[in-house]
């Protein structure tokens, strides 16, 4: 096995990195349900959206026809520091499974936020610098993505307040450390600093938080801090637009090796990873060109396509957010806190939603503990530790992977590594010491909690 | 700057990678000086060695001559997974600098033990494997060794067992948490597992541990437990061959590009990033090709190259191992409690001692309050946040560039950056909170801790 044919590594060189990002949603016949002003039930204009997000910003998240968006010289420049990102031939991990399947990852991890959010951070701080703002606030669950913004923020002379989800703040306090090195503002929510912080505080004084309420918190000092506009790291359509980057990486990669893909595995939160790895690949598939299957992996304690309603619903817990359509467990639905990890949104991107519920996309649901033997099992072979939200692709792939073993086929799979798991090592911890538990919402708390959808007409 | 000749990362193919280690010692005129038995003061014979090293690694430790070791097919493998690790031209921190110099750095973290150490610990493991040995023994400083060397045991099915300095152990709880996923044993040292660190508790029942200490113990239990060897990270003549893949590797990135390099730097504590570093560099230095300068910096709390004295010393505290001739600051020197990272071994490499002592190699030390300055400087500009050991060099060539543009002079300057900091953000935190101390020793300090020197004739 020392020498092959296709190196362990794909690299791109820099001419050949993308110079754009796609739009998936020009290839979408259906497109994504726009964003509703809570109040009149209409889309939300551009001019509504302006006092939350950046110019440039709302344009991209408008826009459902342009299908590729030029990336600008400053941001390619900065993309030239970390990638382009490897496309990996996971030739130990077959060995190790013995199966006749070809893996490949997109590794993600290897820049110091740890993870893919970068490629969307320096974007929203590229806009917000060149529209003359003083700083952005933001929301980060597990911390990759406040992280991320961080060290984009930094580059670019921008402040940085993030509103980080308490239990993760307290979990993984040299998340902080990272940020704090990169001069962001970092403050545990809920939080007393907002009104409606000090409410979710009076209302449930033991919570652990959640990412909706961390929303709800930096969408208001956003909106009444002068010169701040709030930016987000997944969900959104324009999220999905920069993070087209991996998967148009790796389109170029294995047109480079004349592979196709027979199987695209992502992990799902908001949807930013997943989105992007498929998006060159959706494209195709849209167009009848392709019929990769394509296979989202979620947290079974949370569980929003698999188990979730598609709806209008709140972004946030404090309901300041316009409605987004999506499949949602609920704006105040909270995993459990045993849940470790990132990919604890009660929604997932409507671009996303949509091709789900239009059955282009597949998706599972993986318990934590499977998904940490997962971890253990790649780390050992592949030499890398993943993010425990990574893992939940590497599960399933490994999972794909056995089933090619026991029928024999060769297939082709390609999953999104998107980071790795440094920050993570409490969680690693409790796995190693059998004390990791998991959980799975019963239908009738997801009942409850998708009871409190609004009503759309 | 968003296109520019040289790349923002310059990548080797999988062809253009080395397939061979290069022996240094070749080429030097003056060999290092040899091993000394230190009850009969005779260099070490194989068979001496034989009950504490694996056999191949003998041959390759005493081997002065061969100027090339193929490296064996397994060890290439596993070297894809991870490298060819890209050489990066610092285009942001030149920008921030506003120097004329050029600077490139050989970035040796992209692996989940977070730095170079990697090179050596799979070789070691490799031949351990081969030998039909059931483990290996080793000590760990900050851990980047003992991380490295479990991957490697667990990608081959090795038993390994870390002593760990204690100081670090209790700083850097995460560490053993990577380790263990790897399946290693780790034990604070010293420890009441072993003869001479219950000694050494007994003699000095608070000490926080230091590199020499913990060798004593990693030793003696690889020849007092059956199918065990010791195996080190650093120092020897064997580890510094193995990481000459770094010096060989930026060598073929840089000739891909006509670049010749002025100023090349390395930070230095046993010596191991140094030595594979500059192999090929000052290779042509020695047969009068080149005039390049060679910088080691050091710690100032350790400092010795250039405090300590050029002789023959015990390699460990407990005086078990054979007599190594090198910069020593004694074998009971321990750096002080403040002082944060690795970089913290009494002694300097054989090799790159002789190397220094003839002047092919100039020497610096710099206070970790700077270093750190530097850390953060380059990580808010360059997106890597570096390990501590690493921002010695950082620090030199930020100064060496800051030369540059006193003086208009467009060097070329290259230096190791030999891994991440992800575990080191307690020195980080102390850093930011302003609590971070410098300690440089006094010289009767120094004094007092060579004076322990063996007699050797």
């Amino acid at each position: 096995m020392s020498i092959n044919e296709v190196p362990y590594k794909i690299y791109l060189t820099e001419e050949e990195m993308p110079k754009a990002w796609y739009n998936l949603r020009s290839a979408m016949k259906t497109k994504p349900a726009p964003l509703l002003n809570p109040g009149t039930g209409q889309p939300m204009k551009a001019e509504e959206l302006a006092p939350v997000f950046c110019e440039e910003l709302i344009k991209q998240e408008l826009d459902n026809d342009t299908e590729y968006f030029p990336i600008p010289d400053e941001i390619l420049s900065f993309y030239k520091m970390y990638r382009p990102s490897p496309l990996v031939r996971a030739y130990f991990l077959e060995q190790a499974l013995g199966t006749p399947a070809k893996i490949y990852y997109k590794f993600e991890g290897n820049n110091t936020s740890g993870s893919h959010k970068l490629n969307s951070a320096v974007a929203q701080a590229y806009y917000a610098k060149k529209q003359g703002l003083k700083g952005v606030t933001t929301e980060t669950g597990a911390g990759q993505w406040g992280t991320a913004l961080s060290m984009a923020c930094s580059f670019f002379g921008l402040d940085c307040k993030v509103y980080m989800v308490k239990v993760s703040y307290e979990q993984k306090p040299f998340r902080r450390e990272v940020m704090r090195t990169y001069g962001a503002d970092v403050t545990p929510s809920p939080s007393m600093n907002t009104a409606i912080g000090r409410k979710i505080l009076e209302m449930h004084p033991g919570t652990t938080g959640s990412l909706g309420c961390a929303i709800s918190e930096a969408v208001e000092v956003a909106t009444s801090t002068p010169g701040y506009r709030y930016v987000l790291g997944s969900v959104l359509n324009q999220v999905l637009l920069h993070q087209s980057i991996i998967g148009l990486e790796t389109e170029a990669a294995l047109k480079k090796y004349n592979i196709t893909p027979d199987i695209i595995i992502g992990c799902a939160g908001g949807g930013s990873n997943l989105g992007g790895l498929i998006a060159p690949f959706m494209r195709d598939k849209l167009q009848g060109k392709s019929d990769v299957r394509i296979i989202a992996v979620e947290p079974a304690s949370c569980p929003s396509l698999t188990r979730g309603v598609y709806a209008y619903d709140f972004c946030d817990t404090g309901m300041v957010c316009p409605l987004a359509k999506m499949y949602t467990l609920g704006s105040n639905y909270i995993p459990a806190p045993n849940h470790a990890g990132g990919l604890r949104y009660h929604g997932m991107s409507s671009i996303l939603s949509e091709l789900y519920d239009e059955g282009y996309m597949e998706a599972v649901s993986a318990v934590q503990t499977d998904v940490f033997k997962a971890a253990e099992q790649f780390a050992r072979v592949e030499g890398i530790l993943p993010a425990p939200e990574s893992s939940h692709a590497i599960k399933v792939a490994i999972d794909e992977a056995l089933k090619c073993k026991e029928t024999g086929e060769a297939k082709t799979i390609v999953f999104g590594l998107t980071g790795t798991g440094y920050f993570d090592l409490v969680a690693y911890q409790n796995f190693h010491d059998g004390v990791m538990t998991d959980y799975i919402p019963t239908d009738e708390e997801i009942a409850a909690s998708v009871s409190t959808l609004p009503a759309v007409k």
